[in-house]
């Protein structure tokens, strides 16, 4: 593909720009830092009126080309998301900073002292989809961290963006820090990302949010560092000595609570002892509230058998798909297997090493679901929708990563920092 | 490019192999690999003769394709390089084992538990050239850590690295561990590199350890997560408050102790006030090591006037690429600056984020600059050569990362780690 001059200057501008500010940023203190994000918050507020008039304009497009109501409610701004956005900038504020902690120290024989020290990563690229609020939140957690950000919003939120990093900036003005350390990249075509992510050594981290098929282009493309995020593909395995009042509130709330977020499960997988029983039982649960099954053979069979109103496409056959399937959607794949290995194969060979759960009064099996599955959460007799930053406590969430480099789960404030190595010496060679 | 098929299976069927013992080897106790390193160290002995042999046709092969002597060196094996390896892992065997170090630990207000657990990457793969030690260590490191390794060593190597896999595989027969954690790629044509960098879900990390080509190479291709390694473009700057008895030892260590390594320096910043006086004394010293000078004019001017017997290409006017060039050899750029701020800026333009030192008493300007320059190592007063796992008392190194992602300066054992959360539960659901 041919990428315009004139695309590639605007991209490599922002980035340099960023990087012009990287020494700054590194070397402002907390206190400067937190000024900024309340300052932040303070602009968001002054300028809403703008605000909101540049996203009713992006929501109009949106509108007039028929994008899904979905769709249109992710974009929309108004102010109590202006005030919960305000919110996010002062928790993040009250959070530690974690810049300039010591990791270690120490002194070698020769008198050498090692001072391993907390350090920005740098420039930090975020790519995402058309919720704006990441362009305040991003922001927020990066400018914390002593970090330049560039953001790549999507194309349908461009002029919502362009006001938000207007207050953004006015933010950082008013704390006296240099407003290139934010740069929105303002030509919103897919090239823009092309340049971005090959812009080796303008680029410390390049962090995608949104869709599978986002992450995959910036993973499959980059070749600045990345942090892979989000995909999952959970499950809940309901094993032979599970609780069942446990497992009931489990999987419904693992499903239903908030299908659209990659914390919800996409597969029951149940023991095939209990399946018979239990799994009408948990069908009619998951019925009322409005989640369609595919079933394997076996279950298939045993909720046909059961005495539920199935209406058209409420229960279908799973085909091979569905199992590498995240629905995000009231959709359930269901499986039977004959033990707790089975149920750790079918997530080896389909999860996406996000956030698997087991439900079982066993020791043994929980032990070793714990510890032989590959995913940055395992859980024992607890929902998957817990992998969040909040719920952590981290204070606040920038995503999860699904890889194992870095960072792993969600991250928070630490997971944006590096770390150098500080050596004092006085006049020391090596032998 | 068209890749063949036997290939494209020949590095999928080693991937997949690995990947199989990831279960096997992250549950293995310190205990058992231990003892596999050991094994491995006493089957390098028993099938030393084999392993000479193999070696002595790669030498044979190399010496007939007229490769240059210090390549030949690099690749030859003989008894003393042997017991060098055994003892490597024998001292790997010694160290503390980072997998299942508990990092953190939390309940939450809801009664969940969650601790973080350090475990291993999964399938790490080495990417390197002619020297067959690093098949030793490398393998030493990742099993200790509880990784499966897939070596893609040189094509002139490929004998020794098959005969050294031989006896590292044994080693892990004897102590019960999966043979198939240790691949070895044998096909080994540049192809096969991209068939593993592609390999995303089978390659949990890849390491490149070479020249600045393969190094980009990887970086430029890899689709699976990569730590950068090695190349250190790294610089020494007088400061005008100097200690040059300090400083003169320094940049002849720094240059000569070992210059075809990453943390030799390439260039010597020297502020303008001692230029005059210093640079001869220093260039004087660096002649009679057989250091060649790449001048800026204003040094250049200083080393022509003083009273030193130049041989031709001993001393040439530097041109822009000197400043850009890792030279690993005996050849120093040499470059006078008006202030530490633009000694700063030319590290910060040139500089390849490895180790960067100042030598000054001025304890003002030495903060600034440990502070301000980005690098994994940054020294005052001292040499540049102590970025090493080893000097650093790691104990054991498997590169040095020049990235800001993950790990930074010398890698040991825990930068071969990741990590996961377990969170145990009673049934507790998201609100």
């Amino acid at each position: 593909m041919t990428i315009s001059t004139t695309l590639t200057e605007h991209v490599l501008n922002k980035l340099e720009g960023a990087k012009r500010t990287t020494g700054a940023l590194a070397a402002a203190s907390t206190a400067v830092k937190n000024e900024a994000l309340r300052n932040m918050a303070a602009a968001l507020w002054e300028q809403r009126a703008g605000i909101i008039a540049a996203n009713a304009a992006d929501v109009a497009d949106a509108q007039a080309a028929g994008q899904l109501q979905a769709r249109i409610d992710r974009l929309l701004l108004n102010e109590t998301r202006i005030l919960q956005m305000m919110e996010g900038l002062e928790q993040v504020a009250e959070l530690a900073d974690p810049v300039g902690e010591v990791l270690d120290k120490n002194e070698l024989q020769n008198g050498l002292e090692i001072t391993k020290l907390r350090v920005p990563m740098g420039v930090i690229a975020m790519i995402y989809e058309s919720r704006p609020n990441v362009t305040v939140d991003a922001t927020g957690l990066l400018i914390k961290t002593g970090n330049a950000i560039v953001l790549r919003g999507g194309r349908e939120a461009l002029r919502s963006n362009q006001a938000l990093v207007a207050a953004l900036r006015t933010g950082m003005q008013n704390a006296g820090l240099p407003i290139e350390a934010i740069q929105l990249i303002e030509m919103v075509d897919h090239a823009s990302v092309d340049v971005l992510l090959e812009a080796r050594g303008l680029v410390d981290l390049v962090i995608p949010r949104g869709g599978a098929g986002l992450i995959q282009r910036v993973v499959q493309n980059a070749k600045v560092p990345v942090i892979e995020t989000g995909v999952g593909n959970c499950h809940v395995y309901v094993d032979k000595e599970a609780d069942l009042a446990k497992a009931q509130p489990i999987v419904i709330n693992a499903k239903t609570q908030r299908p659209s977020v990659c914390n919800a499960i996409e597969t029951l997988l149940v023991h095939a002892s209990v399946a018979a029983n239990w799994l009408p039982q948990v069908a009619r649960d998951l019925l009322a509230r409005g989640v369609e099954l595919r079933a394997c053979a076996q279950s298939l069979a045993i909720l046909k058998g059961a005495n539920l109103a199935w209406q058209s496409g409420e229960l279908l056959p799973a085909t091979e798909e569905d199992w590498a399937t995240e629905y995000l959607d009231f959709t359930l794949a269901v499986k039977v297997v004959g033990s707790l290995e089975e149920a750790m194969a079918h997530i080896a060979q389909y999860g996406s090493l996000h956030s698997e759960a087991i439900v079982t009064e066993d020791a043994d099996a929980a032990e070793t679901f714990l510890n032989g599955v590959d995913a940055a959460v395992v859980y024992h007799n607890a929902s998957t929708r817990f992998t969040d930053g909040f719920e952590f406590g981290y204070g606040a969430e920038i995503g999860i990563s699904t890889q194992k480099l870095h960072a792993r789960g969600p991250m928070g404030l630490r997971e944006m920092t590096s770390y150098k190595y500080v050596v004092r010496g006085e006049g020391q060679v090596r032998d």
